[in-house]
């Protein structure tokens, strides 16, 4: 089935969707702030267009892919943005990981208007976005996910619908959670082992064969064997959204020590001035805190 | 080939260790300090010892599987113990989890007594051992390692050195630390989740598809979904190694923040008198924390 698609937002993760949407048989019109990524669009067989209000036009499924809350609120809420010019009965998906209650505030005033609204982040970064084969986290409605599923399989493998408005906001700042201290309790794992003078590739063959196994393991235990921090998924975003974690389990009166550690270390590597490096750099401000930045091998 | 084995601590894991030595064709005589669990390996086609001295009598391998430093530190140095009655240029193989500044001390003793010392911890847990299924990481010299490659086959799957002595308490120490770290963190995401109203079930699915998806997610997610922690792997032993992990990086120099937290979450499990319970209690103190004991569904 063959839908009309507006596509919001054609970054490192949203153009790639865009074009797997457009692989899928969809037909996808694209709107960028730098309007470049929407002509590239155009060239893999979508459509560009110069404005939210001709992107949106006629679309029976609008997609939004931005950086951060204020970006999401900006897109749909202002008077030049999604709300005032979609088709009433359209299905707004909304990719980008923003806060929830962000999330819950604009999928109501987008139901007022008459949208279908569906948070959707996703994880797998850029390579599962180029693959198609992201986790998508769903909050909203049964019948509203259900009738766009397609959409959905255009660019991710694992779909999970989780809860009410929200929910995949919530999800994703749980896995967020999860990813940074992972990432930091292998990198205090690794400086321990080093420091003992082990062989630490081996070590994290034999950690990763047991319970201490993981995906962060897997993945970026070498690149902090090898001091190779280059993105990947970077610092500062990481940052944004142990922002909205910490925030969001403050506001439920969920206490997380662990998770909140993990934010001031990511917070440092920021400031720091760190924070265009993959996430697993995380690395080297715990490096640094035991004074081992270069004295190891 | 058969081997000559002398197995000292015969509990949860040792006994089924024991075991899974004698079904591989080793002749294996058993000591335990409560001697009925001597008498099980004997009906199992084992051999029980009285004593440390009878046991070790003409043993190629001397196995100890003891559950702490002081056990090891008296079973090998004691009067009675293992070093007064080894026969020099047997194979010593400590599977106990122990500091690894006490394995290289008792290493460099037993090496003077004539003995070839190989401090060898495993991960898996009792089903682990049952099965012959450990992850054994091992510290000792490359000599000695290969020479008993196949009394490691008889109770482990993934056997790797890692380094000189002590070096396979140190990888253990550090399996302790990502283990103990990434409940902590999924503790506070189910807490996070819960108190959001997301389906925690579907959520925790997404999550294991991702980059937050790890051992401990998919063995101790249900769990705590469940409130549901029969041992296991008890935390009191956790605490123990918790200690040995924050003491070795203390001496050595390296900076542990998430780690040390995690320390004191599960110091608290133990000061409340739930040490009994599996790891993965390591919940109910941030459950407890959060102030949401009985508050979640």
């Amino acid at each position: 089935m063959s839908t009309k698609i507006a596509f919001i937002g054609l970054g490192i993760m949203g153009l790639p969707m865009a074009k797997n949407l457009v692989s899928a048989g969809h037909q996808v019109t694209g709107y960028n702030r730098s309007p470049e990524k929407a002509e590239r669009l155009a060239l893999a067989g979508g459509a560009a267009a110069s404005s939210v209000a001709e992107a949106v036009r006629g679309a029976e499924v609008i997609i939004t892919m931005v950086p951060d809350s204020p970006d999401v609120e900006a897109v749909m809420l202002d008077e030049d943005g999604v709300l005032a010019h979609a088709e009433p009965g359209a299905t707004w998906i909304d990719h980008s990981t923003i806060r929830p209650d962000v999330a819950v505030q604009v999928a109501q005033k987008a139901r007022e208007a008459g949208l279908k609204p569906l948070d959707a982040p996703v994880s797998g970064g850029e390579q599962g976005a180029i693959d198609g084969a992201l986790s998508i986290m769903v909050g909203g409605e049964q019948t509203d996910f259900e009738a766009v599923q397609d959409v959905f399989e255009g660019v991710g493998k694992t779909i999970v619908l989780v809860g009410p408005a929200g929910s995949g906001q919530t999800v994703k700042a749980a896995n967020q959670l999860i990813v940074a201290g992972n990432i930091g309790l292998l990198a205090e794992a690794v400086l321990f082992l080093e420091a003992y003078g082990v062989d630490t590739g081996s070590a994290l063959q034999v950690l990763g064969g047991g319970l201490a196994g993981s995906k962060v393991l897997d993945q970026k235990g070498q690149k902090m064997l090898d001091r190779s921090f280059d993105p990947g998924f970077r610092l500062e975003l990481h940052h944004k959204d142990m922002g909205i974690v910490t925030s969001a389990a403050r506001e439920a009166g969920v206490v997380i020590p662990l998770a909140s550690t993990v934010a001031q270390l990511i917070a440092s590597t920021v400031q720091r001035g760190d924070g265009g490096l993959d996430h697993s750099g995380l690395f080297t401000v715990l490096e640094d805190l035991g004074g081992r930045n270069g004295t190891t091998s």
